[in-house]
């Protein structure tokens, strides 16, 4: 049997990836995107499969972006599995994989910075000084590189899809920006890249993330809405579970992120925790609707 | 006699900005695009000419950005006369005027801010903090709502100009930053929208500027090539001439804008001083070529 995807073509520059979306786009064709740092799951494959379902051809792009790791993070140990991540891609169909090295992205010289502030400096971007930074810069490097219609990215990174939508608006760029709901182990765990650096007792730990938001969505839509109480139904379930450092777990304005005391619609609750040596980040909207 | 300005359409926002580029593009006519603060001289519609040569349809904005003020500085008082400004555009052939309102540049909760570092906090950087981080984000914006082939930029804000040259490629934007020499009164001061603060006594005073860099380049062209010696030259002539508050005078390379001791080829000697209550800069090429 021949897949769909024998007919995936890898390009590695700008020169590449510049001449391959202007033939899309002289065709007419309208370009999926979706960016990636490898070690792809089941979360990303959903993401392809909306955008092949949504666009004329799609590009997924692996690039463990250097930037976006704070000096003590995981950037030099973060698991790159390339020969596998190419083949689940062409078996799922997608068109085109763009695998740039750092040179591609950063030409010589480099020195230009794009910053979504405050939001970039709230929730994760406390924690990881600079990250977003990195995000919105290499997003955006992406963006004009690849030249999309649409780009999908999941719902699990919620922080960074509500910076990326505001990037995309302020800055003017013609990209329709698609948040993806997170997919979930059987056990709820939101798939993440990171999830193999759990080991088998922090593995069992770790579910107690989505049960604990989980909780506080439930209370929501059984008419609980002042945010403190939300996260302290949410905090419980952590505590009760092992998960002692917490990092921050917080209701905020879905829209905005912004923190409200009062979720009429349009609420989201955010979390991020270690365990054991792995930091894991999870969030469920409050608004009614499956998330 | 019917101009041929009488057919140039205004512009007042993204969207419909937006649609003319798009009508262009698919007509297959190369944009070329000046971006201004209005306030047109003879330079800005040399840079209007060379655009109307090079490219099928010119597109002017006229768009006096606060992000690029400082708090003590000019953004009150800067010059705005978009009558005169429209009139000078059609006589000579101007497409398009894109004039936009603040909101239409910056909408509802923008936040976003590209910086160009440090190549953005060096000479007028130093002078004007942040005043590079409003240029470089404001034209990231143009360009995205315009979407020019080429744009052209005044050789006067030379900084301005290779910190242009680097964000759209650091960001691998797709347009062609031209910069276009200096255009100067007969007496060699550069043409500026700010020359109409200058009281008679300055305006006189203010001719030493040109001068005592000229005097740099032709040292340079004679076989003077340390930077020191180059800059020294320049400072006796301002001083001479009465102009005291010189808030840089620098010797550098033109490409990177990096000090250098010495200036074997591709320089610049860059200057800004305050002649009465004005800011003026200028600048020439250490390059054996005409600038």
């Amino acid at each position: 049997m021949v897949s769909q995807g024998s007919e995936m073509v890898t390009l590695t520059d700008r020169a590449a990836m510049h001449a391959w979306s202007m033939e899309q786009r002289q065709e007419g064709r309208r370009i999926g995107f979706v960016p990636t740092m490898g070690a792809l799951h089941a979360g990303h494959l959903h993401l392809v499969k909306q955008s092949l379902a949504q666009t004329d051809r799609t590009v997924v792009s692996i690039f463990v972006n250097p930037s976006q790791f704070g000096p003590k993070e995981d950037f030099d140990r973060y698991p790159r599995v390339p020969e596998a991540d190419r083949e689940m891609l062409a078996q799922v169909g997608c068109h085109a994989l763009f695998y740039p090295d750092v040179a591609s992205v950063y030409p010589e010289g480099f020195q230009t910075t794009v910053a979504v502030e405050p939001l970039g400096s709230e929730l994760c971007g406390r924690e990881r000084p600079g990250h977003f930074q990195g995000v919105a810069t290499v997003v955006t490097v992406l963006f004009n590189l690849v030249k999309p219609d649409k780009a999908f990215f999941g719902l699990k990174d919620y922080q960074q899809f509500v910076i990326i939508r505001r990037l995309v608006r302020d800055l003017g760029m013609d990209v329709v920006v698609v948040g993806v709901p997170t997919v979930r182990e059987a056990d709820g765990l939101a798939m993440s890249s990171r999830n193999r650096y759990l080991t088998g007792e922090d593995r069992t730990r770790a579910v107690a993330i989505h049960r604990a938001i989980g909780a506080a969505k439930t209370a929501f839509e059984a008419g609980e809405k002042g945010s403190a109480r939300l996260e302290a139904i949410a905090r419980r379930i952590l505590i009760d579970a092992g998960i002692h450092r917490i990092q921050y777990l917080s209701v905020r304005s879905a829209d905005t992120l912004m923190p409200m005391k009062m979720i009429m619609t349009d609420g989201v609750i955010l979390t991020a925790v270690k365990v054991g040596a792995t930091r894991l980040i999870d969030n469920v909207l409050l608004t009614g609707s499956p998330s």
